[in-house]
């Protein structure tokens, strides 16, 4: 079984952000140990702000809330990947995902 | 235009990797500048490892190699997003996927 290692990275884990219904990837925020036992008992995300330096319920005031479909955890126990279900766009700009910005396109072969 | 903000986690930013055709999240890694540049200019997805303190290339050994279909960037200039075509699994462990633990579902309503 894998453990989550809160020790690598100061208590915080990152969370990928997936959509459960159109499997976009939405965001990328910051998880504690108290985020991820509130998002395991209330089946909605929480974060730890960094920039705030508080916990976050997402949607709390806008009312943009992730209700968790899914949990998991990466191989190495340190990070996290969220798959909600999204009401209304998971960025604060107003776009569905915040990955709006494309720096680069098909550079492969 | 949204700038890449370098210094908010001490040159590292972290980078989700998307699968181009599953849209299935592959797993989560560490870009640096240098790193960055090389994914752009090679069109193969390279990283920074904090284990290793070095660039690597994925799939330099495994043949596990990630061709890029896009780079994206979030709202806020601290978060990649490569979606890649994905040679063999992305893992160590030989799953597809970083993420094949669960660690909770549906608790949500």
């Amino acid at each position: 079984m894998i453990k989550i290692d809160w020790e690598k990275q100061g208590g915080l884990l990152p969370a990928v952000v997936q959509d459960y219904k159109s499997d976009e990837v939405l965001m990328l925020a910051y998880v504690n140990e108290e985020a991820l036992r509130l998002t395991l008992e209330t089946g909605y995300a929480h974060y730890w702000s960094r920039s705030r330096n508080q916990l976050w319920k997402k949607g709390e005031t806008s009312g943009h809330l992730q209700r968790i479909e899914q949990v998991r955890l990466d191989c190495d126990g340190d990070t996290l990947l969220y798959i909600v279900h999204q009401t209304g766009p998971a960025c604060h700009t107003g776009e569905k995902s915040c990955f709006f910005t494309l720096l680069d396109s098909a550079k492969g072969e």
